[in-house]
């Protein structure tokens, strides 16, 4: 312990680094960073491991800002600790193509753990963290080597603590008995409507203390700098539960309109900062200002840090000679490589295999290669016997205590709880080291879409296993039936959304979006059973999509995905025999990729000359990119067996032809029909 | 109370009506309905007021199976309450186009209240239902006239308990002392994936003590009839706080397999149901029995509902003599009519009028509407002051003893929980006589994703406010910039979602909102100022799509949306003046409503002859349907001024003046172009 006046003027710091910023760009939000100062600081000097030259060492503890929209204070944190964001990145605040954007971005900033702003997701980010650590400390650490035990720190507001997928992912850790997690809420009685009170009157220390946690209250948040320091080393001793400190700070701390709702978006007026500055014993005609002491404080920091790291690659040089495999393993997983020859255990399928369903094709897929990559961790939101996904024998993730798993497990229940699930797996993947995978129905992917959009943006290599992806699912009904899902999430920059119609598809689902380090997966994988088809390979389908069934002067190109790729295989023949017209079948299970591949590619699969008609049981919204016209459902779907279903819409050859012959007639007139993959102009990526 | 062998015989026909009907379509679950037939038999023969004839009485108790899987449960006690499901209704369970789909719908089903299953769903609504009749209470009841008193009862499992918008729902109704609410959770100690102990270890009560409920537990819910009902007149009892029975229930209750999670989703086998049968005294060879005794029974009961309404109605007779006003309101209200001419409310602009946000402009409409339509109640997700959703002088919805509102307060303060919010609104509408609104920023929309779809699907009447709606709200950068939100809501069948580009088009959103009893909208408003635009009048914009600005020998169409729209205007100028070439303007605020125009009207908007352009700052994908070309964003946007990030997107008059010449480049030797609006054959809608 011990604080000195250096201590404050940093402190101060950053409260006025967050004032200046904000005041520069007129915009965000400097009343967090004005309170929650003093708990950084204390956090970053005295208790945070972190080496700021090197951001990625395995080992650092993990820190998050949950509330996101506070970010002043992160980035404020991350210049006075030396990692790379200088001064002038500072004063970019808030401006176009800078390091410092209106929230945390992981992929931009260098130090920062996880995306946030989107209120709730950090603080479940950081239970995937902790996560992760827990898990690869059961995996890799041994007798005398302690390669993984950090800690993970998140600073959470009221709004975050309002925000459902939070409270899911908060029962998880209390049921998980993550002591490595520490969290601290800034109670400071304001969310943006005003008061807290006119709708947040829980008792929040109750409610964890309901969901398992360790919880502690510090009063003077502002000011107590020994209890804040103390609270934390507290809770590092509670080794069998995650820890909440309840800090009561004052947002806006020392502005003129400090503890109110007027600091909490709104820069600070002119006349307030020079006050401020005054009272903080700054020059009030200065901005942007940092004391040299202030600076050498975080360095001397930053040294200890860096020698901590020098400590930890010392102890594993050592651990590589004593356990030799488990070294090559940890470098190749902190590489993010997969190891040679995986994808050999990728199945592989010919016509004559059985029919199955793309989720139990799925499981086999899982099945094959999870002892080559160890560093598959999966999951269900309690859906484990619909999605299949879990390999026979799988160890659950639990603490040892409970006697159902142990650390060392690589599956979890994440119970029904899909927006966390989502946001925990972005934490497993910003970790490091692990590829997160997780089930539940395509329908309440939704759900998570929140945390989906967010692997889309921080660029997260997470896998969303989404059986029942259709009206295909049959008798549940309406309420489970995706109608919206693949074009809202086609619609997703990052994201790859897979739906394949067989199982070298479905290797090939799994082979790019396990090879796609920076970019997350949704496979939308059927209930129903569905042939392997002549022509597929993985090979073709890793292309996005590709000729599955070729005929020379086609009349048609009929165009689908997943369940109804063979619906319009039998069509071919329907429209052959019975009405002498030929079609082509293309099958383009990821629009993603297949929008990547050249253009000669594109349109040799979907030529120029031919019109062509997509088939595929949901919404139509967004197959007008391919083809010219579209065979969907625009409506929701019905409950009843999956066969009454598909042929009260007509998703039957014979509904296929129908439209087939239709699309042929429209379009016969119509002299050298352009293929729509033909555009004006590049669209900007 | 006093139960007799009558009472046992109908709890066990309610089960073996679940067991017979999931065995006939082998599909369903059974181990819920057996669970809690008594605490459903309890409730509908002791406690629930209804009138089976009269669906609608609006003076009912409201019943809502939030574990909606369990909805054999639901189809047994409609069918032997005498509501319009028969024997062979129950029959049919999960066939095509049965009264008894595998969900409750209640657009299908008489008596079902809300659709459920998505888990978490039905508890929230249940919490809109409360605050429904709350108000309505606080609105219209008067002396000696208790016109709106009626309790809400929700039976929910552990899966809706794990899901985050429940836990938002239950945190908001705790802060609003909703002693009008009960809610039954059935702690069977089961879910999917096995033993809740794998993954739900939270002590539940304390949880709900925590956000303020009141909370009892009964230890015997198979068995201990008198203790139930003894328990909900406990809780009926408490007038100022919700409450939460926790049931402790055997997971099909009778089954060989009783307590497992082999009962849950899968139906009973053969020996099984008949060593059931025997057990409860039914004939073993026998299916769907109801014996003659448990039909009086209910019946009796039903007797009982018909003269409570009949009571009621009388004294609302009397009360329309003394509160005449009031009287015709309820009425009118009732109807879902809007009242006469409430339209000429709206604000109309011309073009000399100030440039304004659109989220102003939709202030500006419940500023001037919200006295005229008493039925419109309100709220944001903690964004008051940004989404301009609080007309001035507004009341809070907030309990009186408070003091900060009271219960006719017809603006609620949801905190940050917008997917409870969604499912909230979706039980306000499902009450009757209110209108609800609620903002939040158009990316966090996605938070209720799961509420939204059902909104739809359960043909809710219920608008989003959703402002800061594209890369346009500027520094708060790509974490809260949408880019997918639109074709997300665009694909989900039977959502209007509007863009309006001006002041006349907002108010057109609204009417066509307001007047859309069964469908949701979206209202996608922007952060940043939009000039009043020529030609834009309600009445064109009500077609969803209508010609802006027209043009004779027009060389393309530009076709835009929102905020972008002007710029398109500005773009026709650059056009003619740089580069002699003519372009027509095109607004489509709502797809969904311009689709329903006729062809010929259509075609007249998007015209043959000529290429065609889209201009949306965002994802393109959809925009297919209406153009040749597609001017967007299919990437995530950046933090800074607006300004700056329109252009470093080039979503300027320049921008899009060299994407409109590539598009007339590229078609202009294509004869004879035929516009989008041309189809080979219908959507199946």
């Amino acid at each position: 312990m011990g604080y000195s006046i250096v201590d404050k003027q940093a402190i101060n710091t950053i409260r006025l680094l967050a004032v200046d910023a904000t005041f520069k760009c007129n915009s965000g939000h400097p009343g967090a960073p004005m309170g929650m100062a003093p708990v950084a600081h204390v956090l970053y000097n005295k208790i945070l491991n972190y080496n700021p030259s090197n951001s990625h060492w395995i080992n650092r503890d993990r820190f998050v800002l949950s509330n996101g929209h506070g970010c002043m204070l992160q980035y404020a944190l991350l210049h006075l600790a030396g990692y790379k964001l200088s001064l002038d990145d500072i004063k970019a605040f808030r401006t176009v193509d800078s390091l410092t954007p209106g929230h945390p971005e992981s992929h931009e900033t260098d130090g920062v753990e996880v995306t946030t702003g989107p209120l709730g997701q950090g603080f479940s980010n950081a239970v995937g963290l902790a996560i992760a650590q827990q898990h690869l400390a059961g995996i890799y650490n041994k007798p005398g080597f302690e390669l993984f035990n950090n800690y993970t720190y998140t600073f959470l507001g009221d709004g975050c603590l309002m925000e459902g997928v939070a409270s899911e992912a908060a029962s998880l850790a209390g049921h998980l008995q993550l002591g490595n997690l520490i969290a601290i809420y800034d109670d400071n009685g304001i969310s943006i409507d005003g008061d807290v009170k006119c709708t947040f009157t829980e008792d929040v220390v109750k409610r964890f203390e309901a969901y398992g946690w360790h919880t502690l209250v510090v009063e003077d948040g502002d000011n107590d700098l020994e209890g804040i320091e103390d609270a934390i080393k507290k809770c590092q001793a509670v080794k069998n539960k995650p820890s909440i400190i309840k800090l009561r700070t004052t947002i806006g701390f020392g502005s003129l309109l400090q503890g109110t709702h007027g600091v909490h978006g709104n820069a600070l007026k002119g006349d307030d900062i020079k006050q401020l500055k005054t009272k903080f014993g700054f020059n009030p005609e200065e901005s942007f200002v940092v004391p040299r002491e202030v600076y050498e404080l975080y360095k001397s920091r930053g040294v200890e840090g860096a020698a901590k790291e020098k400590e930890w690659t010392e102890s594993f040089e050592r651990y590589s000679s004593s356990h030799k495999a488990e070294a090559e393993e940890i470098k190749r997983r902190l590489s993010g490589d997969l190891p040679k020859d995986w994808e050999n255990h990728l199945p592989t399928y010919s016509p004559t295999d059985p029919a199955f369903a793309s989720r139990k094709l799925s499981e086999v897929v899982l099945q094959k290669i999870h002892q080559v990559l160890p560093e598959l961790v999966g999951g269900s939101a309690d859906l484990t016997g619909s999605n299949l996904t879990r390999w026979k024998d799988a160890i659950d993730f639990q603490p040892p205590s409970l006697g159902i798993g142990n650390w060392s497990g690589r599956y979890i229940r994440y119970g029904v709880r899909e927006h966390a699930m989502g946001a925990i797996m972005n934490g497993l993947a910003a970790y490091g080291m692990i590829i997160p995978y997780g089930g539940t129905f395509l329908n309440f992917v939704s759900y998570g879409a929140g945390a989906v959009r967010l692997s889309a943006l921080s660029q997260t290599r997470v896998i969303w296993v989404a059986t029942h992806d259709s009206i295909g699912l049959g008798e549940d009904g309406p309420t489970h039936q995706p109608i919206e899902v693949l074009p809202h999430f086609r619609a997703l920059p990052n994201c790859m959304v897979w739906r394949p119609a067989d199982g070298n598809e479905t290797s090939a689902a799994y082979y790019v979006a396990l090879t796609s380090k920076n970019t997350p997966s949704i496979l939308a994988l059927s209930r129903q059973n569905l042939p392997q088809l002549e022509n597929s390979t993985i090979g073709k389908a890793i292309k996005g999509g590709y000729t599955l069934h070729e005929s020379e002067n086609a009349d048609i190109t009929l165009v689908s995905t997943g369940s109804e790729v063979c619906i319009c295989i039998d069509a071919v023949k329907l429209l052959k025999e019975k009405h002498n017209l030929v079609a082509r079948v293309v099958s383009i299970p990821c629009f993603e990729v297949f929008d990547a591949q050249p253009r000669d590619y594109r349109l040799s699969v979907l030529p120029n000359g031919i019109p062509s008609l997509s088939v595929e049981a949901m919404s139509t919204l967004g197959w007008e990119r391919y083809t010219h016209e579209q065979f969907g459902l625009n409506r929701f779907g019905a409950s009843g067996a999956y066969k009454d279903v598909y042929k009260k819409f007509e998703f039957t050859p014979e509904g296929i032809t129908k439209r087939a012959i239709s699309t042929i007639n429209f379009w016969k007139d119509v002299p050298n029909i352009r293929s729509p993959i033909n555009r004006a102009f590049e669209q900007m990526i």
